[in-house]
């Protein structure tokens, strides 16, 4: 069924989608000498070799690489309005600075392109190369202001570094000043993060992706990042990558550990700068538990729905917001009024449909 | 006041404790060149030294090496009727294994001891060397079959070799066939893992501790361990080090790794594994959504009250359990029950007071 009515659109908010180059350049990562233990699940997802890889049942790059053929009939099928769509992890942050930069710009024009065409059916994310920073930010400025989109994707580590490293701040400046928020999606833990998570498949989704994004943004919140810019927003997925779960105790230990040294002084507490400064998604996490626990945690308004297509099926996504047991009002705010809000979606009311 | 009364014994389930022999040791570790995480908290609790830690403040060591003194006296005052005591984290894992082993037995023997002087007031989780396996199989069994202790502390890894690792299984075999639980308690991340874990103080409680032994434990259920020592019950603290929370998605994900080849199959799901081997405690973390969560999640079964003395305080600790939003019959499971269960402590109406 096409969902036609605008009284509960769906706004799915982290879907991978990928354009050839950047495929080319992952396939040829997983070639290469690369420690990085992105290297498994790429080989699975990229190398054609592989075809002894399991994931290939999967068929994720197909996937990735499609937009208006079976991802959006199965929108259509589904009642899903919209995706919000970013370029699939790692996405350039593996490669040198200037191939990244101009990788992050040509996969941002193609995003624009796609959105302009769909403009009711999908938004994005744009992505940056870290690895300049300075030039990062032009881009940054020239996805929004000039391509009109919706925010940023970024793959958490570059190179084992993180966002609370001054020499990434013209970054987050520009995010603050553009009042577009940083959506940091898993990658495999860092070099420095990934020794007990090789096994048993724990560097991907398993285990690892949550610790190397819950690392990312405890990271940020304890060395103050948010004292120097207040008013910026990073969204996080996964249900919150487990720090709705911690946060008291990562509240309380952040205090001692300031009291004694160990931690800078901060303006605020790591509580006020999660419930104030970050928001949340659902994607891969179907735990009516779970979402209610966070909606009590963070509020409604600090949590949204994702699917995280294709790498999770889009129907069960759609059956487990459908069947929470919230209200029609929580509902609203989870499908689409945060995105709306967060990342500045035209409201189904005032635009064409 | 004196809590005299049967209807709501008081047993806290993660409190440390300490012999000179062990604070000697590691003190002179803070001094030796290990590469361990470990040594920033341990300078502060251990180094005389180290007067200008901030941890000074705290008296860590005092909590620590006081058990007839101060902590009965305010176990008396907050009407807390006894404490499981358990040999402070690392306990003897930094150290070579003759040394570890000895320590063990001592720290076992002096436990033994108080517990026998208050049979009502202490009971024990014994330590042993995991650096040598079949030594510390037979400690194990000492420890239970002569000393009447409780149980079984490890603080997560050794060397960083975590339990899923075959040459510890000898332990996992002694704990199953004494029906003796492990309590895997945190130490700071293993070199491995501790890349990015080094700053802002999150080596320990903030965040570090968490993802230490919630990555063991996930380690132990996607080896299949479960499937070797089917009653083998282990306890985390911590309200679970966040594994209760991310359930759904670990479960998910697993079950996709073992589809593609990249996880041992399994009997059954981690699901399973975790809500029939595992237990945990509230240990620092006084958050009522939380403790809801897990209760449901778990089921009231699986979940105990802690207090982790002398890192945290007793009183908010009693103050949260009190008026947490549960039922009276709830408050006797978290309380004392589950603990009696888990830990083979006599029930109040049977034994002498």
């Amino acid at each position: 069924m096409v969902n036609d009515s605008p009284k509960l659109r769906k706004i799915a908010t982290e879907e991978a989608w990928c354009i050839p180059e950047v495929a080319a350049g992952l396939r040829a990562v997983t070639c290469g000498p690369s420690s990085s233990l992105d290297k498994l699940l790429l080989a699975g997802i990229y190398d054609a070799a592989g075809k002894t890889s399991g994931y290939s049942m999967f068929n994720f790059l197909d996937g990735l690489l499609d937009v208006e053929k079976q991802r959006l009939a199965e929108m259509d099928e589904l009642g899903i309005d919209m995706q919000l769509l970013s370029l699939t992890a790692p996405g350039g942050q593996m490669f040198d600075a200037d191939t990244a930069t101009d990788l992050a710009a040509l996969a941002n024009d193609c995003m624009a392109e796609i959105c302009r065409r769909r403009p009711t059916r999908f938004a994005g994310l744009a992505s940056f190369a870290p690895q300049s920073p300075k030039r990062a930010a032009k881009e940054m400025e020239r996805a929004i202001r000039t391509l009109k989109l919706n925010g940023f994707i970024l793959n958490s580590h570059t190179h084992g570094e993180y966002l609370d490293d001054p020499k990434y701040w013209p970054i987050l400046e520009a995010a603050e000043g553009l009042d577009a928020c940083i959506y940091i999606h898993p990658r495999a833990p860092s070099d420095g993060l990934k020794g007990p998570l090789q096994d048993y498949g724990m560097d991907t989704a398993m285990w690892g992706y949550g610790v190397e994004v819950g690392t990312h943004a405890v990271r940020m919140m304890a060395a103050g990042v948010f004292d120097q810019f207040p008013k910026l927003k990073i969204c996080i997925g996964h249900m919150g990558e487990a720090i709705p779960f911690w946060i008291w105790r990562i509240n309380f230990m952040n205090g001692r550990a300031q009291k004694v040294g160990r931690a800078p002084k901060t303006k605020l507490s790591i509580e006020e700068y999660f419930i104030g400064n970050f928001v949340i998604t659902t994607s891969g996490v179907e735990d009516p538990l779970a979402l209610d626990y966070s909606i009590r945690r963070l509020g409604i308004d600090n949590v949204m729905w994702a699917i995280d297509y294709p790498y999770q099926p889009m129907k069960p996504a759609v059956q487990f917001l459908d069947s929470a047991p919230i209200t029609v009002a929580q509902r609203h705010k989870l499908y689409h009024e945060n995105a709306e809000r967060i990342f500045h979606i035209e409201p189904l009311s005032t635009s064409a449909k």
